[in-house]
């Protein structure tokens, strides 16, 4: 069908997240098509990312320097830290732009069915980190499931040695969402976590 | 948000078709969480396709040999000549397994929307190939779209001072395809062209 090597891309390009055996072939091709404007820079760009992409000592962000970015910003907000699961998670806060203090990833959820127990999380500075910081608040910013709450309720005890406040997301209806298209939980929740208008 | 150079990759990566800014971040991170297993491997195999696919001037299909894997092969039927639009087009005929002849590729449709003309499609080898090759028959696989079908029309005028046969593509309803689904032009032509049981 085709070149070897074009097909052992397709297969890697096949294992990407969100991407399938389709979608990897039609990028493959329109990377062969365009050669110099697409494939070339793109070999380009995965080699610096390759070879100049760190991850941060203090938050386990992605960035070309250690610490961070964020770590390293004067102006954050070092009293307040934000908890994460992983870097898309910090990503999605930074675009949305509404929070200016530090980040802490977990780098994963505790969860019995994959048998994620807490030493398997990155937990080990976090005490340490939290005094050193002069951090007053710790936001808990997980997912809404099973695995994101458990974690969530286990860092709350593991902090209650520490004089810091622990908060977590507020819960109801998305911006935008339709009552008719929510599912049942988010409905319950939102009822019950009514507030005076 | 991230470092630059990382930001850059998701540019290169959401400019692909199938992807767009969301799939690209979930790609980009999964390449650098598994640097040694992902990212590098996708390098060298990008490195090897940029480096070593040539075009194959007699079918215009990618392959790592010039007449290439297909246009090579003596077992390959060569009285049957399949004209398709692209290399993606080529590869699905490919992968069905149900065409042992040879390929010509147009490299487009005839669209006076989009100002391509005769000219502009890959034609000039296309009368010398089907007497050098001892054609019988060419058979259009494209599109069942306007421009696909202005181009087959074209096309079998085009051949008309040959002796080969001309044949298109049968159209009707898709394996699989649940009448209540399918749109009324496809309805349509399936019942026009009813065939006996």
């Amino acid at each position: 069908m085709s070149g070897s090597d074009i097909e052992v891309l397709i297969e890697k390009f096949a294992r990407l997240p969100g991407l399938g055996p389709r979608s990897a072939r039609r990028a493959v091709l329109e990377l062969i098509k365009n050669k110099n404007s697409l494939l070339w820079p793109l070999i380009q760009a995965l080699e610096n990312t390759a070879n100049n992409t760190k991850i941060c000592t203090r938050c386990g962000n992605f960035d070309l320097i250690d610490p961070c970015n964020i770590c390293n910003d004067p102006k954050r907000d070092n009293t307040l830290l934000c908890i994460v699961e992983g870097v898309a998670d910090l990503w999605a806060l930074e675009r949305s732009g509404c929070f200016k203090g530090l980040y802490h990833i977990t780098g994963g959820l505790l969860s019995a069915i994959d048998g994620i127990r807490p030493e398997d999380l990155n937990l080990e500075n976090l005490s340490l980190k939290i005094n050193e910081l002069n951090i007053s608040e710790v936001i808990m910013a997980l997912s809404a499931t099973l695995e994101g709450q458990t974690t969530a309720h286990y860092l709350a005890k593991f902090l209650d040695d520490t004089s810091v406040k622990v908060s977590g997301l507020a819960r109801g209806i998305p911006v935008g969402g339709e009552l008719d298209f929510l599912d049942d939980g988010t409905l319950t929740t939102a009822l019950k976590s009514r507030r005076p208008l």
